[in-house]
């Protein structure tokens, strides 16, 4: 992949679901498949996934289709799955608890160092192995120990200043589920998880099929 | 609203968060906002916002721009966010507590009434006042009580059972958090929160950024 190479975010969004098929894929000990296979399992069509393939020159023979291994290996590296990232967890109720065990289940390059939380209930607990440690020790924290990634779980009043604190401590990225949108520091990624959002768009299409049946 | 009006998936995946910068502008007592006033609180371009508001006749006027109340009560509307639903959750670990939590923090028209899973030392739980019931219940369950959606919290080898069990049991809707794609039954709207495809694409764009600064 070249440096600096800029692909749409809509294709961004897409790449993951892409790499997931493909590993299945792989698990299975399929070699190869064409974009019309391909597109009857993640059901884009197959001129689209023709299209966002040829993105980053992953490019299908004529016949023969993608070849699978090198189409994973090469995403995976544009996704930049090919890296390590150390992760803080900054609010450690059920939802905190929730994504430590989730990557830690996952066992990819990602790695949940520390996670912080006010409530003295939970401070000292150990979560997979992690302790969980006082907010008030994060700018500390960050100094001492380069971190990738900053993971806010804390309730919407709070997550502007996590996310201050994470960015001058110099996270690369945060990844939000506090139901609100945050300002980051210029250069740092941001990535929203609205579960709201996504329940509302539920009720959009079960209310269209209700219609649908009137 | 025109019944059986179809709007792209993209203008509904926007439209949640349309209602919720809307919402924010209320409490401040604001009434009316011009399209390039959103634009600068949302992000998307002023003639994108025209574009997906004017989808449903969301008609700003010139000189005055869009009526706060009535857009907010409009994309409501569409969303189906004036109906209740009821809802089961299946899978009570950590992630399907904090969706229980979730949703009753909001106080929306979706309210959790059921909860399962197969641990014995999960089952008779209570949380938030919602009693964590036996999975081997969940179909008589659902044939006495009128479901609209399931809520999929277990790991990726049961889900698709659970799928068709909730199908089976007649929800509307699925809302899945398993890490894995679903097959549903037609008619069912599915909705997945597929929490690794996020942080892949977090990953590309820190990524990108270090990119950028080499």
């Amino acid at each position: 992949m070249k440096n600096n190479m800029k692909i749409s975010s809509a294709v961004i969004k897409r790449l993951p679901r892409y790499r997931r098929y493909l590993m299945e894929l792989q698990k299975k000990n399929v070699d190869r498949i064409s974009s019309n296979e391909l597109s009857s399992l993640i059901g884009y069509t197959a001129s689209q996934i023709r299209q966002d393939l040829n993105n980053f020159g992953g490019f299908g023979q004529q016949g023969y289709g993608y070849n699978i291994n090198s189409l994973y290996k090469e995403i995976s590296a544009i996704l930049g799955l090919d890296q390590e990232y150390g992760m803080v967890i900054v609010g450690t109720g059920n939802l905190g608890q929730a994504i430590a065990n989730y990557t830690h289940y996952y066992k990819s390059g990602f790695k949940v160092c520390a996670m912080f939380d006010v409530n003295p209930k939970l401070i000292g607990l150990r979560i997979n192995d992690i302790e969980v440690l006082d907010y008030e020790d994060l700018d500390e924290y960050l100094k001492n120990n380069q971190t990738d990634i900053g993971i806010v779980c804390t309730n919407m009043s709070s997550a502007q200043e996590v996310v201050d604190k994470l960015c001058n401590g110099g996270v690369e990225g945060i990844w939000n589920f506090a139901p609100t949108d945050l300002i980051v520091k210029d250069g740092v990624a941001l990535e929203d998880v609205h579960l709201s959002d996504s329940l509302h768009s539920l009720a959009y299409y079960i209310n269209r099929n209700r219609q649908n049946q009137d």
